[in-house]
């Protein structure tokens, strides 16, 4: 089963009066023979149909996050299923999560669990339809993962997101060491899985005992090299000025976009925990993730890059089958199991 | 003092009839603001008007390196002062070799050698005009650098460079434990590096304790993302279809190019010793540094990436005063530092 193809066909049933391919940028590149051919399907692929998508009231917002969303959960029993990961609905702090657990989930990983914090601009990947990445990780990397289903704009601007990501986390607190922990999330989670060890730390919690964040959204403003020299060239986000930008201001709500709460890469990370990072040769977000890893190390923070060959934003977890995906889950297991401690 | 503008000086100097900018790319970004200073100028600058030579004749070939060679060597005494860096001429296996000494030599690394392979698409950096990076790395890094002066093509094809480094690297083993010797080297230096290793498992010699390949050239033939998405917009080595892709072909003469003895990115890494790349969001080579990351990480080699924000190719060792270099240089210490032995 392919997830991409999934959210592109969710593109295809955007209309709502916005315009697809609006914009093109002339710079495309075949993809090289450098990569799976799952992969390579996926670079060649179209950018999605909504990447220049500008919704324009909070109804607009709302359901067009609510039709990407439909199909987005499309694939996602049917992956449970085949990648062994049951689930459970609860609530945690009050922010409904989803517990995912391996059915082989190892002796060493019992005492440990992860807490996911899913992508999406702080306006999509509500519910179950933001779960991908973390049956994925519970799948393929054999942890237990707990999913926090956090509050978004249009309804919920800044900071509701990450209240509810360090809620979860302030409760997981009060049944598994700190030590044991571990936060992850791609992009939007991965900007927010930076954030929440400094609000732990500002809260005076203990801190996670390891970070992984994959291609993160560090810096919500548009400053970064790779906005510029990837624009277009990365076939998911394709551009700042697509649906992107428009969800920064409309989740900041006015707030200073680059205050590090929202854009992590001028924040303080001293002190910060192991940290994993993700990204690709032609991800928008690329500069991104560099730009906070190269903080990271400058901190004396142990901080591990990984930069996938001709990928774009975020294509290591859209299709299941593909190498690079499964690689790319062992290789944040094996992160955490070296860093998390057994109990 | 800027090292940079003197290889840019010296492409001023180059005629010969080759054609200076004879192609535009027109793919020019402006430095990002999320640099410093010193390499937002060196990010602005035009490319060197040599990228595009392609000299004939052997003769065109050498009296072009020799052109540059002779501006590159200009700052260097200033250079090795500035750094309080002491050098000795010398020879190891039958070829010459430059040993730089920092008068600060820390205890710890008395008894530990970094080998130096230096840059240049097998055809530039002959004698001292390559010691540019051994001398930050001494300088800056505070270890003692052999620098090995190994023969280049025209004059001499492949093997001919890799053998004299196995030639010094064999000799350095009657002095130095194999596990107190690092091997580091940028570009054409950063893929010998890599290739070094290989031919030292070939030959039954002992491995170095710890490589550091810098944007290391892993695929001689046109193969690879960054080649296409980042042609033109990598202000230093532009195209792979200016000088550089001809000084594959005179230096392999003939020989496959996919040889891993020429493109270690095809060869099998299994057993390699921790490894340190270093490359950079505009860089041409990226996807040459990332695809072996990730080979090397697939073989469960302890491989460490460093990728700069804005950076072209090899731009952390062109301006000793960027804070970007001084940077770079104390992260490949303190990596040589955690894997060499002290005795």
């Amino acid at each position: 089963m392919n997830i991409f193809h999934g959210i592109l066909a969710a593109g295809l049933l955007v209309v709502m009066g916005m315009p697809a391919f609006a914009q093109d940028t002339g710079r495309h590149f075949p993809a090289p023979d450098t990569v799976s051919p799952q992969l390579k399907q996926m670079i060649d692929a179209a950018p999605p149909a909504y990447w220049n998508a500008h919704p324009g009231t909070t109804e607009e917002w709302k359901a067009w996050a609510s039709s990407l969303a439909q199909e987005a959960v499309k694939g996602l029993p049917e992956l449970r299923e085949k990648l062994g990961v049951s689930v459970i609905r609860s609530e945690m702090g009050g922010v409904p999560v989803f517990i995912f657990t391996p059915e082989d989930l190892p002796e060493a990983n019992r005492d440990r669990v992860l807490l996911n914090l899913h992508g999406g601009g702080y306006v999509l990947g509500a519910g179950e339809s933001g779960t991908l990445e973390a049956v994925l990780m519970a799948g393929m990397g054999k942890f237990k993962v707990v999913y926090a289903d956090y509050r978004m704009a249009p309804d919920f601007p800044w900071p509701a997101a990450i209240d509810d990501a360090i809620a979860v986390y302030r409760e997981l607190l009060t049944t598994t060491a700190a030590e044991s922990i571990g936060v992850f999330g791609t992009s939007t989670g991965g900007g927010m899985t930076l954030i929440l060890a400094m609000r732990a730390r500002e809260e005076g919690l203990p801190l996670p005992a390891a970070l992984a964040a994959g291609t993160p959204w560090t810096d919500l403003s548009k400053c970064g090299d790779t906005y510029a020299t990837n624009e277009g060239v990365d076939n998911i986000l394709v551009s700042y000025d697509g649906w992107l930008g428009d969800a920064a201001r409309l989740y900041a709500a006015g707030h200073d976009l680059r205050d590090p709460m929202l854009s992590p890469v001028y924040g303080d990370v001293k002190g910060f925990p192991p940290t994993m990072l993700t990204s690709g040769t032609r991800d928008l977000f690329l500069s991104n993730t560099v730009r906070m890893h190269l903080k990271l190390r400058e901190a004396g923070v142990p901080a591990d890059l990984m930069v996938f060959e001709g990928m774009s934003h975020a294509q290591y977890h859209m299709s299941a089958d593909a190498p690079e995906t499964q690689f790319h889950f062992r290789e944040v297991g094996k992160f955490f199991d070296r860093y998390l401690k057994q109990r």
